[in-house]
Order: C-alpha cells, then structure tokens, then sequence
C-alpha cells in the first residue's frame, strides 16, 4: 500500500533520481523499432509481445534515472483488452519496484461513474497500478470529489487537465471568463482542493496539467496554485526547451520542486534508437537520450 | 464494416424500435442482482462471468425494444483487462446483431493520441466495437480532428460533451463567456463540423452530450445545432421527467428524432428486479422497465 503522501513520494524521487524528468511510455506501433517484432497487426499475440518487451524495456531503461513514467493509455486500448493486460503488468512491475506511476488516461465522468474509474486507476492496489492520474474537470468540479476521496485514502495524486500542450489548446481553456482565461478560473477552483491537501512540507497531491509549450502560462498557474505539482507535457519532440518546460516549478536547494517535465518521443524513440540491431545498442541509445535531456534540464 | 451513414443508422434504428430511449449498460456490482452470482471481488474470475452474464442479458432485453445501448466503459475498467474483454465482447455481439453502440467512454487526448484512442473505439472493427463514442474537447477543438477523421471513413459518430448532467456541470460548462455560457461558445464551434457531415437528411453525424436535467440549456444547444443528435443523459433515475429529457429533439412524422434518451438505473436495475428469484422473472421485471420508460417517452 502507498501510505505515505503522494508530493512526499514525488519529492523523494526527484531527489533520488536528481531530475525533474517524467518517460512517457506510448507504444506507438508505427514509433518502434523493429528489434522489437512486428507490430503491423492491432491486438495479435505477436504484437502484445512486443509491446509488453519494448515498454518493459522502457521502464528497465527508466529506473534510477528519471522522476516517473507516465504510461499514455490510449495505446495500450488501441491493443484491446490485451493491450490493456500489458498496461495493468507495466504499472505493477513499476510499483513494486518503487518507480513513480503516472497513468495518463484523463478519465472523466460524472461523480457515481468516477468511483468506478477511481477503482480502475488510482493507487498501487487498482487494477491498472499508479501513483497518479490524469484527469479532466469539464464536466464540473463536483466530478473531482469521488476521484479525491481515492486518492486521499490510498495516498495517490491527480493531475487535472488546465492547459494542455497542443497547438489549439486556447479554443476553451483561453476563453475570456470575467477578464481571465478560462483555465485561470478552472486554477482558481482548483486552489483550496490543493490547499487541502498538501504534506507536511506544504506540498500538494492535487496538481494540474500545464503544457510546456506556454511558459507564461505556467508561471501565472504557479501563482494560483503555489503547492500543486505540475505535470508538464511538451518538453522536447512537442517543441519547448528545457527553460519553458520548467517554467512552473520551483528550485530550492535540492534542485527543481513541484512537478515533472514529461518527454516521451524524445526519451523512448530517439533517431539514435530506430535502426538499433540489438537490444544492447538500443539500451545505450536511449541511455543517452535520458543522459541529454536531464543535462538539458539541469543547464537552466 | 458500417458504411451507412451514422445518423441515417439512429435514424431507422429509432424507427424501427419505435422509440428515442437508450439503455445505459453500467455494471455496477452493488446494484447487480445477486442472480447473477457472486461479484464482491473485483476481477475475479467469477465477478467476470457475473458481470459478462449481466451485461449479455441487458443486451438481450435490449434487443428490439430501444435504439441502441450505452455500455459505461468506467464499471469495466474497475475489473482490470477482464473486464475490458467483456466490454469489448458485449460492443461486439450488439454490433453483429445490428444493435446500436454508444461506447460512452468520454475520451479525450491531444490528437496524435487521440488517433490512438480513435482506433480503439470507434467503428464496428474497433477492439471495443461501436457505432459512436463520447468524447470530451476540453483540449481544444483541433483534437477533435483525428476522431472524426476516423468516424467520417467508417461511418461512425461522435458525441462530444457539452452540458452534463449532474449537479455541478456549470462550474466551467456555465461560465459567462462574452454573455453567453461557456457550453453555447463550445456548441458554436461545434456547428460547422456537424453541418459539415451530415447525411442526405441533413442528419449529423457530429452530436453532443446535453443532459436531461437541464431541459432550457438543451433547447438553446438545439437551436444552435439544428442537425446535431443529441445524447440525452439523467432520464429516470437521475431525476429528470420525460418532457425535459425530450426537451431537445425534434419530432416528426415518424415520432421524434435527432436524438437518444438514455437511461440506466431506471432500465437495467428497476426496484423490481433486485430480488428476482430466477432469470426469467429479471428478465420479466426488465421488459416491463422498458415499456414504462418507452410509454413515459411516447406520452410527451
């Protein structure tokens, strides 16, 4: 069982792994190399198998070196119900060895409905095993209560989408609500929930989504939300540099607080890494690309 | 592979059924009759066969007598991969028997996700079989692109979320946004991609989720969107009468139209059924639920 407080989990492993940086682990059929099989056929055996060794591999290549993974699930249910027995084996291979878990599912529904979702994917003992998880609030704050009550019990935390990472992200989460953006208001709903619930560091297991694609963005989030960790997709293949990526979190004297900075295109499937012959020069290639983007992140 | 178009589908499938109304397909294990076995443990081999045996009989009932059901994707996934196995068993022996599948599983990703998701759930050759999907654009609306890109070239629909039915959905759907509530602003954007796809009937394929409880908000929605279906949550047990779940569609000669009224507790666990002795009395309790609910409809 996760007893102990999800921030205090989470600064334990930045501290430990000395960086803020998060793998996303997406198997993207057409991404990976052909070391690991053929992948042409959606749900075949052949194909389960290599993605459960390529995102093994994956978390093999993670351990130690970065903060967490984060699981994108959207390919293993692309797989079927057998993608998703790859998904429930690579969260409980993960949590038992101590690596932080962020299953990436943003799960949304109204509050009844949320309980069976929270069951599904919050804490180490949920079928699809995490430290935390994803999840979208358009349908009203009202739907978080469920997810919470949750996470409080078995000590895990959530990521609530605010401003996301993608080119066309401003179509609602910009638009003007009483002179602020949308997402400002959604922070500012999002604040005593995360007050709520900090550590006894003052650190909290309620934390957003805030892409690293719009640092201003995320210095203003930082503002209204001074204790939520930021979960921060975009650094690297999306386009932002490691200054934007870590313009929501914190640095005190044990380096950079309050958030991870996720890459995943960057991390599992570098140039280096596609022709790789075996599996040894594929580990090496993406030794190498977890080497270069925390160099990159501790050059700011 | 459905290649007619999804509206025309909803269209002849309300005809035929001579009714709007949707069974929502939620397996709930505290509600499920003790009939159908022992389901205290999640993921057990016997709470599957449960659950599956449940679900399959719901689809059974079902059959003939509503439009199209609407499994919950959330009371699935609560069972880990054995449960994705039944719901992707049950999506794929409603669609071979020409049921319509709602998969309300309110997905939602930046849009080279999103394709991932696309794959999975939308389409009768979909792992999860269906002939439309939920789906959530609190992201922005260029993350649509890929899910109706897929729904567009099998034939399948897509019913994005615009005003939920519980309690709290104003908390951002209600936000004033230039005097106009935020889910209107959304529904605007929406307009053009629902005219954009519409069948020789000027039926969209696009359509939105506009709960039951809020009978106004689905008015104004409709006149914004004339073409789009409307997916009608919280009739029966979530509280709202027949006239205000009806309160956005439109009728004609052939009865009403544009749109499914779904209802869950009231059909798939009726006070009537919770103490059935055998399948045949359940079966009994559940074919009366769904003449009451079809009734309570027809009378508006």
């Amino acid at each position: 069982m996760a007893s102990t407080h999800f921030a205090t989990r989470l600064a334990n492993a930045i501290r430990s792994s000395g960086t803020p940086l998060c793998m996303g682990i997406d198997p993207h059929p057409a991404m990976m190399p052909s070391l690991f099989g053929d992948v042409s056929e959606a749900g075949h055996p052949r194909t389960i198998r290599a993605i459960s060794d390529f995102t093994m591999a994956c978390l093999e290549a993670a351990r130690g070196r970065v903060a967490a993974i984060k699981p994108q699930a959207a390919f293993f249910e692309a797989q079927g119900p057998d993608g998703m027995r790859v998904l429930a084996a690579l969260g409980r291979a993960a949590v038992d060895s101590g690596m932080l878990v962020i299953m990436d599912a943003k799960r949304n529904d109204i509050g009844s409905t949320n309980a069976a979702y929270a069951q599904a994917w919050i804490g180490h003992e949920a079928p699809f095993p995490s430290d935390a998880l994803t999840v979208n609030t358009y349908l009203g704050l009202d739907t978080l209560e469920p997810l919470l009550a949750r996470a409080d019990a078995v000590g895990a935390g959530l990521f609530v989408l605010t401003r996301t990472s993608n080119p066309g992200a401003g179509a609602l989460q910009d638009l003007d609500v009483g002179g602020k953006p949308l997402f400002h208001n959604l922070a500012e709903q999002l604040a005593p929930l995360a007050t709520a619930r900090c550590d006894a560091a003052g650190r909290s297991a309620l934390g957003i989504v805030a892409g690293a694609t719009w640092p201003d963005e995320a210095r203003a989030l930082r503002a209204i939300l001074p204790s939520a960790p930021f979960l921060v997709p975009g650094f690297g293949a999306q386009g932002a540099g490691p200054a934007d990526a870590l313009a929501g979190l914190t640095r005190d004297g044990d380096g950079w607080q309050n958030g991870l900075i996720n890459s995943t295109r960057g991390l599992i499937f570098p140039k280096s890494a596609a022709d790789a012959g075996d599996i040894a020069s594929w580990r090496d290639a993406i030794d190498q690309a977890i080497s270069d983007s925390c160099a990159a992140l501790a050059s700011v």
